[in-house]
């Protein structure tokens, strides 16, 4: 304790910024959260930035961890850095006569935009008020920065940090809203700009009196006071229900915590040469390489991104024909956006990235107030990582860390079929915020997407409002696609959509939402709630009805991409494909093989009737002569499909698993087929029953299933292990390169293996003398998707030449969840915290990850280089892809659709996992990859 | 290679034994088989033993690893080992006119009687004959061996090891009997020994014709063929049906391997002055100690075990009501009996134990032919580790060690209601072979036993048989008890009963089976087959119907006994209770403490109707209000049980399992009672099946259950825990000591309990308050029962107290086998030998002990000596509760029933884990013990 102390003395807890020097730099995300790390960095590079101090992220921890209690030392470094804040600014905060205003922000590792809370203006009260009204001669500047901060403090500060609970629409903002509108009533004022400093200087008096009517409490005027309120208000945010429901979703561990940034006000609300905005290095939609951005005169900071008003372009090349009557910045003050121009050039070549920027002009000096790692969308991220490349920005390492792998899904998202699109015409357009296309019904709250997904996983639902804010962000994330009528390229909605790479139209004007008839209006035409619409997210433009959509066409960049990417990869992807049909579209998408071939599957498709009818006839057998004859009819068909799916996969591995279907759910409810089945079987409809009630299982997912059947009726494994072989045999006589490999499903045993194998030594001999073949390449082996079977790896090594992790099963079996019933529950889970992640989404790695590595560790043991890969559902998922990078396995196997995002996944963990200095790309470490793939052949 | 054939050089094959001394002794069992290193041991200590030599159990697994060939030096060591014994014996092997026969025995580590092959009087053909009848002057004598070797031979090696499969009732020995049975017909002889030496002679010859007939090959001649033909078929027989069965049964592994003793022949069937018998140092049915057993007059050594005579008592002494008419040795041949008790008294002393030993008299003069450490019943068991101690034979540990946990059982069984027994009368009398009183209906097969318990595991069959023989072996299992009307107290039924501790009579004379009417007939009472009856096997009565049944009365020896090795116990022993009155039976019993109190048994009972009701409206509700409505009513019915129960256990820690009820099976199925619910809860009838409907679970053993239930309705929880503090509290306040544990069910990840503990930190300060009391001493803890939580035990630790490792639930998440449909294919895994046991019986130590190992370390790492128990049913399964105690939990907790047999399973597990010298009963090792309950009591 007494140590612990101590340490805390000598932290540094404070880090200011200003003038031509700054104690950070951009390096210190993690300390001083990203706003405050680029702030430091800017000043570092002499640029223009209002000078201020970040408090770390520590204290917010400690703060946390302290029962809500700061540091001791926090105070004297606070007061220091304002003192130097103070003299660079040649101002004093809460000084009568030349007063500083601070903003106080949020800023933490990683950006979550909208999430927490800013106060602006700190350090007004009716004195220092006085001086600044002197100091810029603007009257009426002063008194709406000063209801302004009232405004706002009073809602954050005063009510939401002090955790008072308002009844809805009775919380200190409503009500400080409707003094606002009865004022401009009373003036008869159009815009809040209408009102005068006198109007507004009243205005203040009776915020003042409601504040302290509403909250019980009067409003702060001591500048100190009000600054350490904004601060707590801030740290306090980081554990708001909208910042913990965002983190859930992007997952940032909580105890990453916030920093807090104190900045020197400048002001873009001083009137016509005064303006704000926000804009990117690059165009974060395209990846075109330009400045791209939107401004607003006489504005404050918020103004832009919150949506209220639709800004305007911020030079000539980013006019759209939506947005090309509108002044831009490069018109409207060419001095400043030269400057802002050269600095923005200057910054995307200083971070080799492209950049999100916040810029105030103050009576027409340009302020730098943030800039960051911009968001871009897939296609975005993609161009601008080859187009760096080719600048030499960036190595071709850095290239591929540039694109998240789940960006990769937008690349492969469906677009609105452009015939459709001629033949329906457009509603109307909006800025396209969110590429691909999207058709779904209208919803036109939050809350009511949620509920529809919650009743059926597969609606497909629509999100329309005015504009979206932090609250609806788990709607947003339900619904297909978002459309507002509100809000620019840089509104909450677009920020977001674009982040999870969604279909998303935003400031579609025309579009008018009535909530009292559940109605949406667009140029006259009038959709209720739960009409089609269809979105081009990639245009803007929004459809009536529900129009047909089509795959997205070869993307020429991708392409190019996916070539670099394959050079630093050592998982092999593979793909999870139960029909030839399925394994060819694999095979397109870049798979290397199939991982998982469900024989019972192709029971399931349009084409099955007649092997239906057989395996229904085989699961109904009661002796072993009736299964024998059952299985032969079965036979014939069984062998096509693996041929077929061995043709379309000629050359690379196909996984076949054996059958492992569940029983009772192949037995026939209607009485027709029941009866078609007893007359095949010549039993009556009671014998019938009875075999069929024998089926039913109580806990059927750990009943008489894979393996065990095969056990049990060695006859079924024989068919199976038969087809292959002699569709293999008949492939290699044709000249064909087939490579099956057996895999036996819901081992848990050793010994289970050994009584397959028998049949196995049985069935090849005969085969390869049928078709007088010396061999028939092949490899045998397991899943492993019962805790028990990762446990005694060792073991069953001396069966299996692969593993394939089935971590579904694997993680139903060491969680105690059942998929089929975890939806009961699974919602409480993630809502009250229990679990942070579903599980079967991404791979628990602290414990079904450890039974793989206990796994792969004995199983390589018994038999080195043995081939390890993996099946289940996380096989396409980037953490987990990532884990089996690490693990060492030899493939991943996914659906169709996600084999190129785990081709992404997999040379990103290889670039992350190298040393320092290392290429995997280079000659030497193709190499070394080669050698690897011969070991992994080895048996 | 090279090297395994140089040291295969080496290597000691075969071990003589005879005169004065032997290469082996008694220690050597693993190498030499119990047979061969007792004989050798006998030898040592200057018993009168055949001379002979013992072919090593390693050349039994090198003759199988190696395709069934010996190591190429075993045929010199065999030669020259026989050349010792023919010069120790004075004649030769093969000798035309001084030949030595020899008898070729199996001999395993382990007893397994009849359960491999033997063959006599190896070395006799037509020429040897001619010597021995000049040297014996007795022609009959050696006919009729000669006939006995071919009868045997042909059967047991050219038929049954050359794996000839003959069918049924057509296999060489049959026919052979049938051309006995025609001879003595020709002859008008009653009994073989009415034929005469010209007779056997003549069947000598049709012998060797029909064996040439039967199996296409004549019968060896050659006494060297014979010799190696008969070590091979016993080699052979270690891996037979019926051995493989046994060793299934007794867990013997199949490496062990069997040794092969040839042995110098001596004859009991030389004339009247010969004989043979089976004989016991203390009686082994009820530890009585006199010198015990059986013989024959003028017999070979199997015809006393196989049944067919049934034998005279050896002593007037061991003369039984049922015996007092048949002559002793110890009248007939009072010099060799004195001989032989001499022998017996310095073996019982030389070996500290009791023994089974085995003679022959050819002609006046003794020989040891075996001796060994005898079987005997539990309550035999634990009188004559009682007496041993008290004469000073043994110590208090070896006492401890001489009685199996699994024949306690027997003590504890049932026995017939004396008062029952006196109104029924007995039917008829035999020998009282295996204690206890059994009730079951007549089957007459062993195939009927086992289907009967296939088709119904609570199946109560008895199994009445002429003479039980080793193919019966798996029916004798299935039965309550078994009936022969024939064998003597060393039988085949009676030994194998013996060892299982299973009730059994045996010699019933009056028994007859007729096979024909399926009926048996007992004293002129016609009994069919399905018909009740009732054994008294302590007494060896039989009773017509079905008699009611007395538990156990007490057995001082028994209370001595438990007395003893409760001293050496470290482990505690809890019992598994559902109610107050199992709770103070197990306390009887001698429990010491609940591990596992199921809360929602409670429901199950008799007087449960409106506690039930409850439930199930607190099931059926879908409001937090309604639930609250339903659980306060449910509250003071939980309180009284759980009040009764610390009431019983007063003093001793009582764990409550937090509900965890099968949702569904609580939705009652009857309309009436349904719609009394709807009422109850102001729904619609279809209300009420919507809700319902919703209830029902596809795997409802993964589904919504345990904590999972207390995370979504917190308020169960919460009624539970206040209902448990406010019992214990006004115990306490009644002067009682309470002690409470609470245990979450189904945990997988510590956010879930972090979760319950809120509510605890809610509930457990309102209780004490309102009780005016500082603090309610308790533990909370949680089951270790899904493999999540095993892997994740350290962070669950942070908030368990202790754990409970739950393993049925733990053993079927392992394994993914449901234990509802786990018999569908169960049966298949054993008999397939895919496992050797069933896991849910004895715990599999490999993988579900892997992960209670892996959960006691993390546990320990992150709480220093937390509690540690075990409360699945494998908590009194000896081998389990060894498990545990080298795991070092605190305490098993097992039914009522098995709470002794779980004592002595620990007793033991602690001695066998002592170093050499240390008594853990010694006042050092006292103080060691109690430093370890200190240390299990810190949190």
């Amino acid at each position: 304790m007494a140590k612990d102390k101590e340490k805390s003395k000598k932290r540094k807890y404070v880090y200011y910024f200003g003038g031509k020097k700054a104690e950070g730099e951009a390096g210190m995300k993690n300390l001083l959260g990203g706003k405050g790390a680029n702030l430091a960095e800017m000043v570092n590079i002499g640029l223009p930035v209002p000078a201020g101090f970040t408090i770390t992220t520590e204290v917010c921890t400690a703060y946390y961890d302290n029962n809500k209690k700061y540091p001791s030392e926090l105070k004297k470094q606070v007061l220091d850095a304002l003192k130097m804040t103070e003299a660079e600014m040649d101002a004093k905060f809460g000084d009568k006569k030349n007063p500083l205003l601070v903003s106080v922000r949020s800023g933490a590792r990683s950006s979550m935009p909208g999430m927490m809370e800013t106060v602006l203006n700190v350090g007004l009260n009716n004195e220092t008020r006085e001086g600044l009204i002197k100091k810029t001669n603007n009257a009426r500047f002063v008194y709406d920065s000063q209801r302004r901060l009232i405004q706002m403090y009073s809602d954050v500060v005063m009510e939401k940090a002090a955790g008072i609970e308002t009844e809805e629409g009775k919380g200190v903002r409503v009500q400080l809203e409707h003094e606002l509108e009865k004022m401009k009533k009373a003036r008869k004022a159009k815009d809040d700009t209408d009102l005068t400093a006198d109007d507004l200087k009243a205005l203040i008096e009776i915020y003042k009196k409601k504040v302290k009517q509403v909250l019980g409490k009067p409003f702060p005027e001591d500048p100190m006071e009000q600054l350490w309120g904004a601060i707590g208000a801030v740290f306090q945010s980081w554990m708001g229900r909208r910042a913990i429901a965002y983190r859930r979703i992007e997952s940032i561990p909580d105890n990453w915590g916030t920093a807090v940034t104190v900045q020197s006000m400048v002001f873009g609300n001083m009137g016509d040469t005064s303006a704000t905005g926000v804009a990117f290095t690059r165009n974060p939609a395209t990846g075109d390489n330009y400045f791209y951005g939107e401004w607003l005169p006489n504005a404050q900071g918020e103004d832009v991104v919150a949506g209220i008003r639709t800004p305007n372009p911020i030079n000539e090349i980013g006019k759209s024909e939506h947005t090309g009557h509108l002044k831009s910045l490069e018109k409207a003050m060419p001095k400043a956006y030269k400057q802002l121009d050269a600095i923005q050039k200057s910054l995307g070549i200083h971070y080799h990235d492209m950049l999100d920027i916040e810029f105030t002009i103050q009576d027409q000096k340009l302020y730098m107030l943030q800039c960051r790692i911009g968001k871009r969308n897939g296609t975005a991220a993609v161009k601008m990582a080859l187009d760096m490349l080719k600048e030499k920005l960036i190595d071709e390492k850095t290239a591929v860390m540039r694109v998240a792998p789940s960006q990769l899904e937008e690349l492969l998202f469906p677009l609105l079929d452009p015939k459709a699109e001629v033949k329906a015409g457009a509603l109307c357009k909006g800025l396209p915020a969110g590429p691909g296309g999207a058709v779904g019904k209208i919803v036109l709250t939050a809350a009511d997407a949620v509920e529809a997904v919650k009743k059926d996983k597969s609606a497909k639902v629509i999100l329309v409002r005015e504009e979206t804010n932090p609250e609806d962000i788990e709607g947003m994330r339900a619904a297909q696609a978002v459309l507002t009528a509100r809000g620019g390229m840089t509104s909450h909605a677009a920020l977001v959509a674009r982040g999870w790479g969604k279909c998303c139209i935003v400031g579609a004007a025309d579009v008018k939402i009535d909530f009292t008839t559940r109605t949406v209006h667009i140029k006259g035409e009038v959709l209720k709630e739960g009409d089609w619409i269809s979105l081009n997210g990639t245009k803007g433009t929004v459809y009536k009805g529900q129009l047909s959509t089509v795959s997205a066409t070869e993307n020429q960049d991708l392409v190019k991409f996916m070539k670099i990417i394959d050079k630093y990869r050592r998982l092999k992807v593979r793909t999870n494909a139960d029909t030839p049909e399925d394994a060819k579209k694999a095979r397109e998408f870049g798979a290397e093989g199939i991982g998982l071939f469900r024989t019972e599957h192709m029971f399931y498709g349009k084409h099955s009737e007649k092997p239906l009818f057989f395996l229904r006839k085989m699961i109904i057998s009661s002796t072993e002569a009736e299964r024998r004859a059952a299985l032969d009819e079965l036979f014939p068909y069984v062998k096509k499909d693996v041929k077929g799916t061995l043709i379309a996969m000629d050359g690379l591995p196909v996984t076949f698993r054996t059958l492992d279907p569940p029983l009772h759910e192949f037995v026939p409810e209607q009485r027709a087929e029941r009866e078609k089945l007893a007359r095949a079987l010549k039993i009556s409809m009671s014998q019938f029953r009875e075999r069929a009630d024998k089926l039913h299982e109580v806990n059927p997912m750990m009943g008489h299933r894979g393996v065990r059947l095969g056990i049990t009726y060695p006859e079924i494994t024989e068919m199976q292990i038969r087809a292959i072989f002699e569709a293999t045999a008949e492939l290699l006589i044709a000249g064909k390169k087939p490579f099956p490999e057996i895999m036996i499903p819901v081992t848990c045993i050793e010994t289970e293996l050994a009584h397959q194998y028998e049949i196995f030594n049985k069935v090849y001999p005969e085969v390869c003398k049928k078709f007088k073949l010396k061999e028939i390449p092949h490899l045998i082996g397991t899943m492993i998707e019962i805790p028990r079977a990762a446990l005694a790896a060792a073991k069953i090594a001396e069966y299996a030449q692969f593993f394939s992790f089935g971590t579904n099963d694997l993680t139903q079996m060491t969680f105690g969840f059942s998929r089929d019933d975890v939806s009961s529950f699974m919602g409480d889970y993630l809502s009250k915290k229990i679990l942070k992640v579903d599980p079967f989404q991404i791979l628990d790695q602290d414990t079904v990850g450890e039974l793989m590595k206990i796994a792969c560790d004995r199983g390589r043991k018994t038999r080195p280089g043995i081939k390890l890969g993996i099946c289940g559902e996380h096989g396409g998922e980037p953490s987990s892809v990532e884990f089996c990078h690490r693990l060492g396995l030899t493939y991943v196997s996914c659906s169709p659709f996600r084999v190129p995002i785990a081709r992404l996944a997999a040379a990103q963990a290889a670039i992350r996992d190298l040393p320092a200095g290392k290429d995997p790309a280079s000659k030497k470490n193709k190499k070394a990859k080669s050698t690897g793939k011969i070991k992994s052949k080895k048996k």
